[in-house]
């Protein structure tokens, strides 16, 4: 038998061991996904504390199941190793490592690249590998390829199988998990896909294959540069609104009846996550390779650049009403996660505005139940206040960042000085009520 | 009893007579909808032509169903005149009338403020008044509102109601028509709300309330802004794919297997017909009052300024790979309407292609079965050639702009030379086949 022959048996008797290599938001689901199904996981993880309390079956991850993981682990279907060198036991490594932003707005490949030095340094002839992370169309075959086979000796396509198959991970969404939600892959080689569909197939419910890596890897920032572009068209237009005394939800809520041909998308402070803020300026990056300008999300980026700044002067006007200034104002972030009913702050807008307001000389406070804990961008550390009607009644303006399900604005507006509600959280605007 | 009982009780005896001004795309429709549902309606129409269509029952809308016309003229419920002066005769206007841009992109309103003098000089008490044109967000108060006022001496509020609710007509569409696409509408007062309400209701499956005009203005162009701005987005995604060697049919294809957050836009050869090229430049005419400038929209109509060049760039160079030059080449153009399986050629791309192709010395033809003749921007008239074998094989290149139904492009592409592909006709690029 062939390397292939041998590796889709080995998948096919459900005796092979997948490898994920970084147990985070996405890598740990995926993990679990393959382990619920009977399959052998290994869980690369750097951080020890993490890959420790995986194997105590404590989960850190709000969108997995806590009983899931207790049971997987007990069944011993998933391990968590921080030595790479484990690599050498499966047959199968799925990708998981961040693709983040370094602070010039540009692709940091780190993780990405040490990921496959370590593969290169440690793969079996007979593996598949996908990469699942985001990044840019053509990273799949120009940068991880050459990597994996200059370290291993290996070759694609005989030896090992490069696919990538990106993860549609929406943290907190209910309804599409890791194993319901549709996953696109494509490889470098037909024999790739082959493997790669039988693999997935086993813990995907729905798979749809693409005719090459790079294919795949522009679906996932398509999707992303979509919401971006809509994310950004919906608050220009809410600060246009705004000057013309519309009111931009209600607006919305109509434009919503029409039965085809739109999507609602809501104003906000700005965008946060680890995925709209960045996977778009990944293509950003790649297309200037091309001598190509992507006028598109250029202007949607300087739009999203200037929302905490515009915000800022919302919860400036706001004050004005009352004749305060920001300086010297004690200011409550309600909500500092990045979107509703999370505990993620990272990229959060919210962060972002509560630095201005410090530079401007604000006294802030924030509330968010999910997030005991915070560190702005500038470096200011603050701990979540407990939501008392003292602390409401103490504070000369509320600001409503982002509304967890708990938050009972109506009760919060009402007892309330001032509120700049950047969610549409209160039903009327007031004198003391100043919307977005 | 004062006029709006008067007027409520008249249309709940379903004794009113409806006055539509203009018979065109949104307003024979709405009229033959309102008289289906045997309410005396009178057109307006300056065209005497078009109005003696109607009144011999002669039907020239495509989404008028030409037994539903011939029945209500026969019943006497719908009359098209050309003298305004009937106005008095109407308990409801609705104005449907003509809101384009001129040559510099700007708004013109002649249209809808000489609709408005009539109605202020005709008008008697006790009508309710309703613009359904796409225009700028205050139009209904600031501009239609004094002219009525100014020219009847009458009262808003008091003598009469003014209302905005926004026609959504989308010609060709099989599945939502005006009777049941639901419709917004905002009024100047809550009695002109109650009023229209009652009326549009007798026709209109489902109303949606908005609390001013203003809001159902903006309502309808945010509608067409996020197809202006998610149209102009995949076009230019579509050119970078082109670089990258990236098929953009099939990543869009893939994206849409993502069951949330996702609606698919398809690229072509630039923006046509009544809307999308129209409706966001009102609001970027009117934010500019608000010293506002609608960055998103502005970076839209540069991509969609460019495309018709950009797609004679795609023609050059596929005829480039036959060592052809567009100067004396033969360019058969398939479909000159601006959307598949209509009639409308108007602000079609293809006509600006054919008019830069033109320009640069190329020898052109058309076929549109639904378009006999047809004439560019530039005053060049051309009458659709039939399509035969001899006319594909005498051909430098086809062009597939806009494909109807009837179109068998495959069999076209089989014997032609050359084809650009605009709009993912042909399953397979190849030599021969230049996808967009």
């Amino acid at each position: 038998m062939n390397h292939k022959e041998v590796l889709l048996k080995k998948i096919k008797a459900n005796q092979e061991v997948v490898g994920v290599l970084g147990l985070g938001y996405v890598g740990l689901p995926l993990a679990v996904t393959f382990a619920k199904n009977n399959i052998k996981v290994i869980g690369f993880e750097k951080d020890t504390r993490k890959a420790d309390m995986i194997n105590r079956g404590h989960n850190y991850i709000a969108d997995v199941n806590d009983t899931d993981l207790k049971t997987i682990i007990s069944n011993n279907k998933l391990q968590a190793v921080t030595d790479f060198s484990k690599i050498a036991d499966c047959d199968a490594i799925l990708i998981c490592v961040p693709t983040p932003l370094d602070k010039f707005k540009k692709p940091d490949m780190t993780f990405m690249e040490k990921a496959c030095t370590e593969i290169g340094r440690y793969i079996k002839p007979a593996t598949f590998v996908a990469l699942e992370s985001t990044t840019y169309p053509t990273t799949t075959e120009n940068v991880l390829l050459p990597i994996i086979e200059k370290e291993s000796g290996l070759q694609n396509g005989k030896d090992f199988w490069l696919a990538f198959s990106p993860e549609r991970v929406d943290p907190g969404n209910k309804k599409y998990k890791t194993e319901n939600t549709p996953k696109v892959i494509g490889a470098v080689n037909k024999d790739g896909l082959q493997i790669g569909c039988t693999l997935y197939q086993k813990a995907i419910h729905n798979l749809h294959t693409v005719s090459s890596p790079r294919i795949a890897e522009m679906v996932k920032i398509l999707e992303n540069t979509y919401r971006l572009i809509n994310i950004s068209l919906i608050n220009e237009m809410a600060l246009l609104c705004g000057k013309m005394d519309i009111n931009i939800w209600e607006v919305i809520e109509a434009a919503e009846t029409k039965p085809y041909g739109f999507q609602a998308f809501y104003p906000g402070p700005g965008i946060g996550g680890h995925c709209i803020p960045l996977d778009p300026f990944y293509l950003e990056h790649i297309a200037k390779n091309y001598q190509f300008d992507l006028t598109m999300l250029n202007t949607a980026g300087h739009i999203e650049n200037l929302m905490p700044h515009r915000m800022t002067i919302k919860i400036t006007s706001a004050l004005n009403r009352q004749q305060k200034a920001i300086n010297g104002a004690k200011i409550l972030f309600m909500g500092v996660a990045y979107k509703a009913d999370i505990g993620d702050a990272r990229e959060s807008p919210a962060l972002k505005i509560i630095d201005e307001v410090l530079q401007k000389g604000g006294r802030v406070y924030y509330h968010d139940p999910y997030v005991p804990q915070v560190k702005t961008n500038n470096g200011h550390t603050f701990t979540s206040s407990t939501l008392t009607d003292e602390l409401i009644r103490k504070m000369d303006v509320i600001v409503f960042t982002t509304i967890h399900k708990q938050f009972d604005c109506e009760a919060i507006a009402a007892r309330a000085k001032l509120v700049v509600d950047m969610r549409n959280a209160v039903n009327q605007a007031s004198d003391k009520v100043y919307k977005l």
